[in-house]
């Protein structure tokens, strides 16, 4: 007998089936060849503080035991860090988790959220996911066109809006005054979904001071960057207690692993090494700055781990992506328009950034800027 | 100025905050005392094998990249494993994970989901957090009343039907036969979501066989029981290619960390490690029945890592975990009747058994059948 398949929801069944990202893993088994170079994820190849790594390895010793669903000491550590209470904060598996939680909670089907276009794929992949609607604003000067961002939000009655701060995929930031001149623009009873991934980068003195009580506001961070643990999935949201508390409603209590949680209490305490970190990434900015410059490249200002290069068309950025395949080199490219003629670029370890140089004077001058393919 | 909250979705505003399980590290907190003995959460305290913890402390020294979002080689194992295709699978941060991901993908708002009362409660959970509607069957002679849950799926138009087997929180187990019956008898276009986590600790030869292409049926699996992997969350759910594709569309892709893959993989090779655990559970299974007939606790007969004790009254129920609480020994009750006269133990490793005996044989006699609060 040939039973009938029972039908997914309509929201679901109206979804395509692409997914955000191919990995690189997926990349090396198509091709055959394995990465010499890992610089297209924005991963930290400095890798978490060995404080870090000593705690994970540890923590794998009581993997038998569910963790702390409350996540309790790494919860007061984060707390008395950021000046808030424990109660202004929830875990998730990273910020990918934490965005389709916030989408979940705040946009019914049919609502609207507001992005750049371009920006982190995830968010709109959680939009479409629950049945929302998106709004794409394109980047203006290879940066978030923040009055278009807040125009696009009266016009379409926006309920969330997606703003990277520092911004993925062009590197670009915004001081304090702006964001929150840009809070103060959007309209009434619609959320700013603030993801911070990348602060640790930008200067911290001119960031927005940190207030979890402003209930207009969700920020979101990780531990995936600058602290170099993607792999162990966590990262956490901050904002007023009662909307933190909807999320305890719906969340998966149980979600968060013990080696990410245990990991993550030890990062954090090792703020010697988290600047260490910092300060190489700075430097190796300059250096691919330095680079692209030689190279023709211009580079966008980055206050990330990653550096964004003009690369002048799309046709020569998607050149340039597969040559240094080609060579075993995994970078990513932006896609979509204006920023697809750019390529973007991980800061990796000195060692790393000393054989990228190499391998970009090779490829770079055999994919000249009026090329669509590579000459060799 | 007061800036007005954003309101949740209508859904998630009409939801309870009430959380399914409180976690023993908050039983903790709240006592301040820690327990000698954790034997309420049905985890492994056997731990994984040695090989899955050596590969799971490797997986810390690479925690900087993101792990490979198709699990490509856990895959493989799984698929070779079970003898189906690689694609008749999802991954998940455990069951948990799953539940809502099925929930999520085949129950809009309004549709009926069928289980039994006092069954897993994260079930549940999704199906309110994702409005959709639950009818309860009661447990019949401490098991699942198979006959009446197939009544009601048919009676409310169930789209969903939940099934744990072996079942928690009573350890009781169906064979093939009764299983193959029940999915004939529920009506069509009904999905049947079988819990499978303790199947390890079941009658291998009289199992449901595996067979992926059934589209009435999705399995459910974890690293979290036999394999002592609970703290890495990892689980997988097993069904027809184009269902696992729909998942696809909304799942998490970076959802599953790699210490918890590296470690399935591993743990999943040492089937000798498997036969040693799952031998060690009959055992402990033997001895708790002994003691539980020695106090008078009739043991209900269990095809898990757990016993579940009949103690006469929910009053018992409920003195005897606070009572073991007291001592510092953590297990928990069912919830619902009739089975919250019952008390429910994890096996733990022969010493923890040889404690746990000499606990209760100091704490069953101070709660006599008809009291309602400890003597002491």
């Amino acid at each position: 007998m040939i039973y009938r398949p029972v039908p997914p929801t309509p929201i679901v069944a109206g979804l395509p089936v692409t997914v955000p990202f191919v990995a690189p893993e997926a990349l090396q088994r198509q091709s055959g060849r394995v990465f010499r170079l890992r610089l297209g994820a924005n991963e930290s190849n400095f890798g978490p503080s060995p404080r870090a790594i000593e705690a994970m390895r540890a923590a794998v010793e009581q993997i038998n035991w569910y963790a702390d669903p409350e996540g309790y000491e790494l919860r007061e550590a984060l707390a008395a860090r950021h000046g808030v209470s424990p109660r202004e904060m929830v875990f998730g598996s990273g910020i990918d988790d934490l965005l389709g939680l916030v989408v979940r909670t705040y946009l019914s089907p049919g609502e609207t959220a507001v992005t750049s276009l371009g920006a982190y794929p995830t968010f709109n992949y959680h939009v479409n996911g629950y049945g929302g609607t998106l709004q794409r604003v394109p980047y203006r000067d290879d940066r978030n066109d923040l009055e278009a961002l807040a125009a696009a939000a009266h016009e379409h009655h926006a309920k969330l809006v997606y703003l990277a701060n520092p911004d993925n995929p062009t590197g670009s930031w915004y001081p304090a005054a702006q964001i929150r001149a840009f809070l103060d623009a959007l309209p009434e009873a619609c959320l700013l979904l603030l993801d911070e991934a990348y602060c640790d980068f930008a200067p911290e003195a001119e960031m927005l001071p940190m207030d979890a009580s402003d209930p207009r506001l969700i920020r979101l961070r990780t531990f995936s960057k600058a602290y170099g643990m993607a792999g162990a999935r966590i990262g956490y949201a901050l904002g007023p207690t009662d909307m933190m508390g909807a999320f305890d409603r719906i969340c998966l209590h149980f979600g968060i692993n013990r080696v990410a949680q245990d990991g993550a209490l030890a990062a954090l305490a090792d703020t010697a090494y988290l600047a260490l970190v910092v300060g190489e990434v700075a430097q190796g900015r300059e250096e691919y700055a330095t680079l692209g410059r030689e190279l023709g490249l211009a580079p966008l200002p980055s206050y990330t781990n990653f550096v964004t290069f003009d690369t002048g068309s799309p046709e020569r950025a998607k050149a340039l992506v597969a040559a240094l395949a080609e060579r075993a080199v995994f970078i990513r490219m932006p896609g979509a328009p204006p920023i697809d003629r750019c390529i973007r670029v991980t800061v990796g370890t000195a060692e790393e950034r000393s054989v990228f140089a190499e391998v970009m004077r090779a490829t770079v001058p055999t994919i000249p800027p009026d090329a669509t393919t590579p000459r060799s």
